[in-house]
Protein backbone atom coordinates (compact mmCIF):
# COMPACT_ATOMS: atom_id res chain seq x y z
CA UNK A 1 0.00 0.00 0.00
CA UNK A 2 1.92 2.83 -1.58
CA UNK A 3 -1.03 5.57 -1.78
CA UNK A 4 -2.46 6.64 1.05
CA UNK A 5 -5.26 4.37 2.17
CA UNK A 6 -8.74 5.87 1.00
CA UNK A 7 -6.52 6.53 -2.18
CA UNK A 8 -5.38 3.31 -2.50
CA UNK A 9 -9.05 1.95 -2.11
CA UNK A 10 -10.43 3.96 -4.67
CA UNK A 11 -7.52 2.56 -6.73
CA UNK A 12 -8.98 -0.79 -6.35
CA UNK A 13 -11.89 -0.47 -6.74
CA UNK A 14 -11.90 1.15 -10.52
CA UNK A 15 -9.67 -1.95 -10.96
CA UNK A 16 -12.24 -4.16 -10.52
CA UNK A 17 -14.03 -2.78 -13.59
CA UNK A 18 -13.95 -4.68 -16.80
CA UNK A 19 -10.86 -3.89 -19.31
CA UNK A 20 -9.12 -1.39 -16.42
CA UNK A 21 -5.56 -2.31 -15.60
CA UNK A 22 -3.40 -0.75 -12.86
CA UNK A 23 -2.53 2.15 -14.28
CA UNK A 24 -6.00 3.14 -16.20
CA UNK A 25 -7.57 2.63 -12.59
CA UNK A 26 -4.52 5.28 -11.24
CA UNK A 27 -5.27 7.51 -13.63
CA UNK A 28 -9.16 7.46 -13.00
CA UNK A 29 -8.57 7.81 -9.51
CA UNK A 30 -6.77 10.93 -10.17
CA UNK A 31 -8.85 12.41 -12.07
CA UNK A 32 -11.83 12.00 -9.33
CA UNK A 33 -9.37 13.90 -6.78
CA UNK A 34 -9.04 16.73 -9.44
CA UNK A 35 -12.82 17.16 -9.85
CA UNK A 36 -14.86 19.40 -8.40
CA UNK A 37 -16.85 17.73 -4.90
CA UNK A 38 -19.75 18.85 -6.13
CA UNK A 39 -19.35 16.81 -9.52
CA UNK A 40 -17.70 14.10 -7.23
CA UNK A 41 -21.09 13.98 -5.04
CA UNK A 42 -22.79 14.36 -8.76
CA UNK A 43 -20.85 10.73 -9.84
CA UNK A 44 -21.49 9.27 -6.65
CA UNK A 45 -25.09 9.88 -6.66
CA UNK A 46 -25.47 8.43 -10.46
CA UNK A 47 -23.54 5.27 -10.14
CA UNK A 48 -26.58 4.85 -7.08
CA UNK A 49 -29.49 5.73 -8.93
CA UNK A 50 -28.37 3.36 -12.03
CA UNK A 51 -28.26 0.56 -9.90
CA UNK A 52 -31.58 1.08 -7.79
CA UNK A 53 -33.40 2.63 -10.65
CA UNK A 54 -32.64 0.33 -13.81
CA UNK A 55 -34.07 -3.41 -13.67
CA UNK A 56 -35.33 -5.83 -16.40
CA UNK A 57 -38.45 -5.06 -18.43
CA UNK A 58 -41.15 -7.60 -16.94
CA UNK A 59 -42.37 -7.83 -20.84
CA UNK A 60 -39.04 -8.08 -22.83
CA UNK A 61 -36.28 -7.86 -20.51
CA UNK A 62 -34.52 -4.94 -21.71
CA UNK A 63 -33.02 -2.72 -18.99
CA UNK A 64 -35.23 0.44 -18.00
CA UNK A 65 -36.23 2.48 -14.99
CA UNK A 66 -39.97 2.36 -16.24
CA UNK A 67 -41.70 -1.32 -16.52
CA UNK A 68 -42.66 -2.31 -19.23
CA UNK A 69 -40.07 -0.47 -21.33
CA UNK A 70 -40.48 2.99 -23.51
CA UNK A 71 -40.03 0.18 -26.34
CA UNK A 72 -43.03 -2.24 -25.04
CA UNK A 73 -45.07 0.56 -24.10
CA UNK A 74 -44.96 2.60 -27.04
CA UNK A 75 -48.12 1.37 -29.46
CA UNK A 76 -47.19 2.78 -32.74
CA UNK A 77 -44.45 -0.20 -33.19
CA UNK A 78 -44.73 -3.01 -35.16
CA UNK A 79 -46.54 -5.82 -33.14
CA UNK A 80 -45.76 -8.41 -36.02
CA UNK A 81 -42.16 -8.98 -35.12
CA UNK A 82 -40.28 -9.81 -32.27
CA UNK A 83 -36.69 -9.40 -32.55
CA UNK A 84 -34.52 -11.47 -30.34
CA UNK A 85 -31.20 -10.54 -28.91
CA UNK A 86 -28.23 -11.74 -26.25
CA UNK A 87 -28.17 -8.44 -24.50
CA UNK A 88 -29.64 -5.16 -23.94
CA UNK A 89 -26.61 -2.88 -25.65
CA UNK A 90 -27.85 -5.20 -28.72
CA UNK A 91 -31.68 -3.73 -28.34
CA UNK A 92 -29.86 -0.19 -28.36
CA UNK A 93 -27.31 -0.83 -31.59
CA UNK A 94 -30.43 -1.87 -33.56
CA UNK A 95 -32.42 1.12 -32.36
CA UNK A 96 -29.66 3.57 -33.84
CA UNK A 97 -30.36 1.64 -37.16
CA UNK A 98 -34.15 3.52 -36.95
CA UNK A 99 -34.71 0.38 -39.63
CA UNK A 100 -36.27 -1.83 -37.19
CA UNK A 101 -39.46 -0.78 -35.69
CA UNK A 102 -41.08 -4.11 -33.87
CA UNK A 103 -40.32 -5.26 -30.22
CA UNK A 104 -37.41 -6.77 -28.94
CA UNK A 105 -37.12 -9.44 -26.63
CA UNK A 106 -33.78 -9.92 -24.33
CA UNK A 107 -32.27 -13.40 -23.98
CA UNK A 108 -30.00 -11.77 -20.90
CA UNK A 109 -26.86 -13.96 -22.47
CA UNK A 110 -26.50 -17.07 -24.77
CA UNK A 111 -26.03 -20.49 -23.88
CA UNK A 112 -22.74 -21.44 -22.71
CA UNK A 113 -21.66 -25.09 -21.26
CA UNK A 114 -18.31 -23.55 -20.69
CA UNK A 115 -19.96 -20.86 -18.53
CA UNK A 116 -22.13 -23.54 -16.51
CA UNK A 117 -24.99 -21.28 -18.21
CA UNK A 118 -28.19 -23.37 -19.89
CA UNK A 119 -30.99 -22.32 -21.61
CA UNK A 120 -32.57 -22.09 -18.18
CA UNK A 121 -30.48 -19.04 -16.62
CA UNK A 122 -31.53 -17.06 -19.98
CA UNK A 123 -35.56 -15.84 -20.97
CA UNK A 124 -36.34 -18.42 -23.53
CA UNK A 125 -39.13 -20.06 -21.28
CA UNK A 126 -40.58 -15.91 -21.54
CA UNK A 127 -39.84 -16.02 -25.31
CA UNK A 128 -42.30 -18.85 -25.57
CA UNK A 129 -45.02 -17.76 -24.06
CA UNK A 130 -45.25 -14.59 -25.97
CA UNK A 131 -44.60 -15.98 -29.35
CA UNK A 132 -48.04 -17.63 -29.76
CA UNK A 133 -49.39 -14.22 -29.65
CA UNK A 134 -52.18 -13.90 -32.67
CA UNK A 135 -50.51 -10.76 -33.56
CA UNK A 136 -46.97 -11.86 -33.82
CA UNK A 137 -46.24 -13.10 -36.96
CA UNK A 138 -41.79 -13.08 -37.10
CA UNK A 139 -39.32 -14.26 -34.64
CA UNK A 140 -35.97 -12.58 -35.99
CA UNK A 141 -33.11 -13.76 -34.73
CA UNK A 142 -30.53 -10.93 -33.88
CA UNK A 143 -27.74 -13.41 -32.89
CA UNK A 144 -23.71 -13.35 -32.80
CA UNK A 145 -22.44 -15.79 -35.34
CA UNK A 146 -20.61 -17.77 -32.44
CA UNK A 147 -20.74 -21.16 -31.36
CA UNK A 148 -22.38 -19.63 -28.27
CA UNK A 149 -24.73 -17.90 -30.45
CA UNK A 150 -25.67 -20.82 -32.93
CA UNK A 151 -26.34 -23.49 -30.08
CA UNK A 152 -28.96 -20.81 -28.58
CA UNK A 153 -30.31 -20.06 -32.05
CA UNK A 154 -30.76 -24.22 -32.31
CA UNK A 155 -32.46 -24.60 -29.08
CA UNK A 156 -34.63 -21.44 -29.50
CA UNK A 157 -35.53 -22.65 -33.03
CA UNK A 158 -36.63 -25.94 -32.00
CA UNK A 159 -38.80 -24.53 -29.40
CA UNK A 160 -40.36 -21.98 -31.91
CA UNK A 161 -40.86 -24.67 -35.24
CA UNK A 162 -43.84 -25.95 -33.59
CA UNK A 163 -45.76 -22.83 -33.26
CA UNK A 164 -47.29 -20.78 -36.06
CA UNK A 165 -44.54 -18.34 -36.46
CA UNK A 166 -42.18 -17.20 -39.20
CA UNK A 167 -38.62 -17.46 -37.75
CA UNK A 168 -35.33 -16.30 -39.53
CA UNK A 169 -31.85 -15.18 -38.64
CA UNK A 170 -30.36 -12.15 -39.69
CA UNK A 171 -27.71 -12.00 -42.16
CA UNK A 172 -23.66 -12.79 -41.87
CA UNK A 173 -21.42 -11.81 -44.78
CA UNK A 174 -18.93 -9.48 -45.57
CA UNK A 175 -19.63 -6.14 -43.59
CA UNK A 176 -20.43 -2.79 -45.86
CA UNK A 177 -16.95 -1.26 -46.64
CA UNK A 178 -14.90 -4.16 -46.35
CA UNK A 179 -12.91 -5.49 -48.55
CA UNK A 180 -13.51 -9.25 -50.01
CA UNK A 181 -9.40 -9.76 -50.23
CA UNK A 182 -8.93 -9.16 -46.41
CA UNK A 183 -12.19 -11.11 -45.05
CA UNK A 184 -11.62 -14.48 -43.15
CA UNK A 185 -13.05 -17.88 -44.65
CA UNK A 186 -15.59 -18.23 -42.25
CA UNK A 187 -17.15 -14.93 -43.27
CA UNK A 188 -16.59 -15.44 -46.80
CA UNK A 189 -18.35 -18.95 -46.46
CA UNK A 190 -21.17 -17.14 -45.03
CA UNK A 191 -21.50 -14.66 -47.22
CA UNK A 192 -21.47 -17.51 -50.33
CA UNK A 193 -24.24 -19.36 -48.18
CA UNK A 194 -26.39 -16.17 -47.62
CA UNK A 195 -26.31 -14.82 -51.69
CA UNK A 196 -29.22 -13.70 -52.77
CA UNK A 197 -30.40 -13.38 -56.60
CA UNK A 198 -30.10 -9.92 -57.92
CA UNK B 1 -30.30 8.89 -25.76
CA UNK B 2 -31.00 5.23 -26.64
CA UNK B 3 -30.03 4.23 -22.79
CA UNK B 4 -33.37 4.11 -20.47
CA UNK B 5 -31.83 7.94 -18.27
CA UNK B 6 -30.50 6.35 -15.30
CA UNK B 7 -27.82 4.19 -17.23
CA UNK B 8 -27.31 6.64 -20.05
CA UNK B 9 -26.40 9.42 -17.72
CA UNK B 10 -23.80 6.64 -15.64
CA UNK B 11 -22.29 5.70 -19.14
CA UNK B 12 -22.10 9.52 -19.62
CA UNK B 13 -20.04 10.14 -16.37
CA UNK B 14 -17.63 6.91 -16.77
CA UNK B 15 -16.69 8.55 -20.62
CA UNK B 16 -15.66 11.80 -18.94
CA UNK B 17 -13.16 9.89 -17.54
CA UNK B 18 -9.38 9.82 -18.97
CA UNK B 19 -8.84 7.27 -21.20
CA UNK B 20 -12.29 5.78 -21.08
CA UNK B 21 -14.32 5.36 -24.68
CA UNK B 22 -18.03 5.58 -25.73
CA UNK B 23 -17.42 1.07 -25.58
CA UNK B 24 -15.35 1.25 -22.11
CA UNK B 25 -17.72 3.38 -20.38
CA UNK B 26 -21.42 1.18 -21.41
CA UNK B 27 -18.79 -1.83 -20.20
CA UNK B 28 -18.49 -0.37 -16.84
CA UNK B 29 -21.46 0.74 -16.35
CA UNK B 30 -23.01 -2.79 -17.29
CA UNK B 31 -20.92 -3.53 -14.58
CA UNK B 32 -22.11 -1.55 -12.46
CA UNK B 33 -25.58 -2.83 -12.71
CA UNK B 34 -24.73 -6.01 -12.67
CA UNK B 35 -22.99 -5.50 -8.94
CA UNK B 36 -24.35 -6.35 -5.52
CA UNK B 37 -26.75 -3.02 -4.52
CA UNK B 38 -24.09 -3.21 -1.47
CA UNK B 39 -20.98 -3.15 -3.56
CA UNK B 40 -22.36 -0.22 -5.53
CA UNK B 41 -23.06 1.93 -2.27
CA UNK B 42 -19.37 0.75 -1.27
CA UNK B 43 -17.75 1.80 -4.33
CA UNK B 44 -20.08 5.45 -4.21
CA UNK B 45 -18.84 5.95 -0.45
CA UNK B 46 -15.04 5.40 -1.78
CA UNK B 47 -15.32 7.60 -4.12
CA UNK B 48 -16.53 10.42 -1.54
CA UNK B 49 -14.59 9.57 0.79
CA UNK B 50 -11.30 9.85 -1.41
CA UNK B 51 -12.26 13.18 -2.77
CA UNK B 52 -13.03 14.30 0.74
CA UNK B 53 -10.19 12.75 2.65
CA UNK B 54 -7.15 13.02 0.39
CA UNK B 55 -5.28 16.25 0.16
CA UNK B 56 -1.51 17.90 -0.38
CA UNK B 57 0.62 17.73 2.76
CA UNK B 58 1.33 20.66 3.68
CA UNK B 59 5.02 20.21 3.79
CA UNK B 60 5.95 17.91 0.72
CA UNK B 61 2.63 17.88 -1.44
CA UNK B 62 2.59 14.69 -1.36
CA UNK B 63 -1.50 13.09 -1.68
CA UNK B 64 -2.52 12.14 1.94
CA UNK B 65 -5.31 11.57 4.18
CA UNK B 66 -3.42 12.96 6.84
CA UNK B 67 -1.11 16.18 7.56
CA UNK B 68 1.85 16.25 7.34
CA UNK B 69 1.83 13.02 5.19
CA UNK B 70 2.88 9.51 6.17
CA UNK B 71 6.70 10.02 4.68
CA UNK B 72 6.99 13.53 6.21
CA UNK B 73 6.53 12.18 9.57
CA UNK B 74 8.62 9.37 9.67
CA UNK B 75 11.72 10.67 11.36
CA UNK B 76 13.37 7.19 10.58
CA UNK B 77 13.95 8.83 7.43
CA UNK B 78 16.97 10.45 5.86
CA UNK B 79 16.63 14.06 6.36
CA UNK B 80 20.14 15.02 3.96
CA UNK B 81 18.15 14.30 0.29
CA UNK B 82 15.07 15.95 -0.72
CA UNK B 83 14.11 14.35 -3.97
CA UNK B 84 12.03 16.36 -6.39
CA UNK B 85 9.42 14.68 -8.42
CA UNK B 86 6.73 15.86 -10.26
CA UNK B 87 3.38 14.35 -9.62
CA UNK B 88 2.60 11.97 -6.58
CA UNK B 89 2.21 9.16 -8.64
CA UNK B 90 6.07 9.27 -8.97
CA UNK B 91 6.63 9.46 -4.85
CA UNK B 92 4.80 5.86 -5.55
CA UNK B 93 7.20 5.21 -8.15
CA UNK B 94 10.48 6.06 -6.26
CA UNK B 95 8.83 4.03 -2.77
CA UNK B 96 8.36 0.86 -4.74
CA UNK B 97 12.49 0.68 -5.47
CA UNK B 98 12.73 0.24 -1.21
CA UNK B 99 16.51 2.61 -1.95
CA UNK B 100 15.46 6.06 -1.51
CA UNK B 101 15.06 6.65 2.21
CA UNK B 102 14.77 10.63 2.06
CA UNK B 103 12.06 13.17 2.04
CA UNK B 104 10.58 14.50 -1.16
CA UNK B 105 8.78 17.47 -2.75
CA UNK B 106 6.17 17.39 -5.12
CA UNK B 107 5.24 20.11 -7.54
CA UNK B 108 2.23 19.03 -8.72
CA UNK B 109 3.21 19.28 -12.67
CA UNK B 110 6.29 20.84 -14.85
CA UNK B 111 6.15 24.08 -16.47
CA UNK B 112 4.43 24.16 -19.54
CA UNK B 113 4.14 27.52 -21.41
CA UNK B 114 1.81 25.48 -24.25
CA UNK B 115 -0.89 24.64 -21.56
CA UNK B 116 -0.23 27.98 -19.52
CA UNK B 117 1.39 26.74 -16.60
CA UNK B 118 4.52 28.66 -14.92
CA UNK B 119 6.33 28.32 -11.91
CA UNK B 120 4.40 30.20 -9.77
CA UNK B 121 1.21 27.06 -10.63
CA UNK B 122 3.84 24.98 -8.75
CA UNK B 123 4.96 24.47 -5.74
CA UNK B 124 8.67 26.03 -6.11
CA UNK B 125 8.48 28.37 -3.85
CA UNK B 126 7.67 26.03 -0.75
CA UNK B 127 11.03 23.60 -2.18
CA UNK B 128 12.94 26.86 -2.09
CA UNK B 129 12.20 27.47 1.01
CA UNK B 130 12.58 23.83 2.25
CA UNK B 131 15.93 23.74 0.67
CA UNK B 132 18.34 26.02 3.28
CA UNK B 133 17.16 23.52 5.96
CA UNK B 134 20.72 22.52 7.19
CA UNK B 135 20.49 19.20 7.35
CA UNK B 136 19.43 18.95 3.74
CA UNK B 137 22.85 17.71 1.98
CA UNK B 138 21.31 17.23 -1.76
CA UNK B 139 18.57 17.52 -3.36
CA UNK B 140 17.89 15.44 -6.02
CA UNK B 141 15.75 16.32 -9.22
CA UNK B 142 13.71 13.00 -10.61
CA UNK B 143 12.24 14.91 -13.18
CA UNK B 144 11.07 13.10 -17.07
CA UNK B 145 13.59 13.78 -19.95
CA UNK B 146 11.19 16.25 -21.68
CA UNK B 147 11.24 19.15 -22.67
CA UNK B 148 8.95 20.37 -19.88
CA UNK B 149 11.27 18.18 -17.75
CA UNK B 150 14.14 20.01 -19.10
CA UNK B 151 12.61 23.72 -18.75
CA UNK B 152 11.78 23.28 -15.08
CA UNK B 153 14.79 21.29 -13.81
CA UNK B 154 16.90 24.86 -15.70
CA UNK B 155 14.31 26.95 -13.75
CA UNK B 156 14.63 25.21 -10.16
CA UNK B 157 18.84 24.86 -10.70
CA UNK B 158 19.03 28.65 -11.38
CA UNK B 159 16.89 28.91 -7.91
CA UNK B 160 18.85 26.46 -6.06
CA UNK B 161 22.51 27.30 -7.32
CA UNK B 162 22.85 30.23 -4.68
CA UNK B 163 22.03 28.10 -2.23
CA UNK B 164 24.82 25.77 -0.20
CA UNK B 165 23.13 22.51 -1.40
CA UNK B 166 24.01 19.39 -3.71
CA UNK B 167 22.03 19.51 -6.58
CA UNK B 168 21.50 16.47 -8.62
CA UNK B 169 19.39 14.52 -11.67
CA UNK B 170 18.56 10.94 -12.03
CA UNK B 171 20.66 9.25 -15.14
CA UNK B 172 18.94 8.77 -18.44
CA UNK B 173 20.26 5.98 -20.29
CA UNK B 174 19.70 2.58 -21.86
CA UNK B 175 16.46 0.87 -19.77
CA UNK B 176 18.03 -2.15 -18.05
CA UNK B 177 17.34 -5.60 -19.91
CA UNK B 178 16.35 -3.24 -23.01
CA UNK B 179 18.72 -3.70 -26.99
CA UNK B 180 21.00 -1.18 -27.53
CA UNK B 181 20.11 -1.88 -31.38
CA UNK B 182 16.51 -0.77 -30.60
CA UNK B 183 17.18 2.27 -28.11
CA UNK B 184 16.19 5.72 -29.86
CA UNK B 185 19.40 8.16 -30.89
CA UNK B 186 18.00 10.69 -27.89
CA UNK B 187 18.31 7.96 -25.62
CA UNK B 188 22.00 6.57 -26.78
CA UNK B 189 22.98 10.61 -26.70
CA UNK B 190 22.04 10.62 -23.43
CA UNK B 191 23.63 7.28 -22.13
CA UNK B 192 26.78 8.22 -23.95
CA UNK B 193 26.82 11.78 -21.74
CA UNK B 194 26.34 9.70 -18.46
CA UNK B 195 29.07 7.34 -19.30
CA UNK B 196 30.64 6.24 -16.15
CA UNK B 197 34.49 5.25 -15.64
CA UNK B 198 34.11 1.71 -14.56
Amino acid sequence: MYFTPPLARLIEEFQKFPGVGPKSAQRMAFYVLNMKAEDVAKLSETIVQAKEKVKHCSRCFHLSADDPCEICVNDRRDPSTICVVADSRDVVALEKTREYRGYYHVLNGLISPLEGRGPEQLTVRELVNRAPDERVKEVILAINPTIEGDATVLYISRLLKPLDVKLSRIAFGLPVGADLEYADEITLTRALEGRREI
